[in-house]
């Protein structure tokens, strides 16, 4: 009986074996520069923690949400960040397969609140951003195409559904300026609960919070979320010292004693970092973004024997890296 | 401006604000004794970590699968539980938003590797099961019903997607025996990949693993491994001990050195260890569980503004819980 191969096994990426197909980390090694934007440095949101029991450094780099998505709780964020409003609170609450969150832990008592500055206040949400015609069009025409392709398929014999996108909450996700979406393809589209995006907490309906209090998703893809809470951003670095911290053991994740949060050093917009490196994402349309998405919905990387015919859209996390040195 | 409710955010269940309609986990709560399953202790797998640094102590309980799904695999972890193999063998990888994997790490030296006993041993995989006719007949019933039902919804004014149950990997989702499948409707089923789902690893194909060498899920569903890995169960209890190891900074996760690995004091088979709980889930087939996957897809207790009108397999986790002490 032969051993498993520990260093094979599970391979998201396999360099030395992909002769006949490359893993999807291998075609978005081969993107051109041109396919890569760059990030301004002012829409990053750089929070530092309090060093780990190792003294290791513990940064977090979060990417806001461009127009016209949120820009609202994005502008309150930027004015806390300017203002250093985060500084000296905590992450308070960790909550497994859910979200880790942080804030002011005073927040829910006026007489001991940090004060805020003045901020945008929003009475009613409004998380979802109108369907223009062109957009509408647009996602229409590829919904065809897809049934299109689907139906293609069958006479060819295949199953029909290895070519039917499917998403279980919307009628059609797409990714928009590098951010996934979801549509009704009638009348609003708005970005998704994927793992590592941000949003911003809130309490009771209609209350649509502020962005004073943060959090982002550690599990799997909580997209009953959607349209019910502002997503701000998402974690493009660093998303590991959040996902791994303790569980709070209160209802909800929320730490029972202050000595197990988190302290925050800092948050401060990325043009206030010294030092920062430079980010960009890959294009969502690009070419290469299309043949990523395509071979995270067929893996022909030969660790796999049956590609799924399908991901849903937060199987598809949207590439982003360093600058890199020689460019 | 109203300070965010710090406590109300982002509520799962919201006991003192639900009096018109009652989050999935009340409807849960309310659920009758006789509609959870027993779960045999032989059919768990109780895994004692290393205590944390704290001299906590670090257990992992996971279920078994029962028959039809993966059972060579089952029967080969049963052996090794009961040998006491993995005793002193060690976690050897996490990886963000996929998996942690445990085993022996010296799997991939033979001269080195710890001998396991006699093991069934599959040349290729068989990672699904075939479709009876009644079955099928059941399950395209019940796509025929959601179809009719999201026909009536939108000659109802209601939006037509709000009804239908898609899937982005498979052409149904369902739940057998306590347990989340995906079928094509035509040749076969197979257990999904949702987190903390228990897999055994395995090298490049057409190697199928033995299931000495194990991984969990701790992020988004990874559902394109569903038909390409063996899966073995799921964590019922103490994931968190898993999901918040640091992360391995070598490739795919793996731990750089030795001195990084969380050792394993011992995998026993549950009834061969003493004084522990007996656990029990929710009946699949149940009422109350049909009544929790509907609240799931669409959430009315009050902190939700628009139901999501939709949800997909992983994110209907089956209720499992201690026996309470009362019964």
């Amino acid at each position: 009986m032969k051993p498993p191969l520990l260093l094979a096994a599970l391979l998201l990426t396999a360099p030395a074996f992909a002769a006949d197909a490359p893993s999807p980390g291998e075609i978005v090694a081969a993107a051109p520069a041109g396919e890569w934007v760059k990030i301004a440095p002012e829409d990053l949101l750089v929070m530092d923690l309090a060093p780990d029991r190792d003294g290791k450094a513990r940064r977090v780099v979060i990417e806001l949400m461009p127009p016209p998505f949120s820009q609202a709780w994005v502008g309150n964020i930027r004015t806390l960040a300017k203002a250093h409003w985060w500084d000296g609170l905590a992450i308070v609450r960790s909550q497994d397969d859910y979200v880790v969150q942080w804030g002011d832990p005073d927040s829910d008592d006026p007489s001991r609140a940090k004060p805020l500055p003045p901020l945008f206040a929003t009475a009613q949400g409004d998380y979802t951003v109108p369907l223009d015609d062109s957009l509408r069009a647009s996602w229409q025409e590829r919904a065809l195409a897809d049934l299109k392709a689907s139906m293609t398929a069958e006479s060819a014999g295949q199953p029909a559904e290895s070519r039917i996108k499917r998403d279980s909450y919307a009628l059609t996700t797409q990714f928009v300026n590098g951010w996934p979406v979801a549509s009704d393809l009638r009348t609003s589209y708005w970005p998704v609960h994927c793992y590592g995006m941000v949003g911003a907490g809130r309490g009771m309906a209609p209350d649509a919070g502020s962005g004073a209090e943060l959090y982002t998703v550690i599990g799997h893809a909580p997209r009953h979320l959607d349209r019910n809470i502002a997503l701000v951003g998402r974690v493009i670095e660093g998303i590991e010292h959040l996902s791994t911290l303790p569980r709070g053991t209160e209802a909800l994740g929320f730490y029972e004693t202050p000595g197990e949060r988190t302290p925050i050093v800092s948050v401060r917009l990325g043009n206030d970092v010294p030092g920062l490196p430079l980010y960009e994402y890959l294009s969502t349309d690009s070419e290469t973004f299309a043949r990523y998405a395509d071979a995270r919905a067929n893996r022909r990387d030969p660790f796999f024997i049956v590609p799924a015919g399908g991901v849903d859209v937060c199987n598809v996390p949207v590439p982003v890296r360093r600058v890199p040195a020689a460019q």
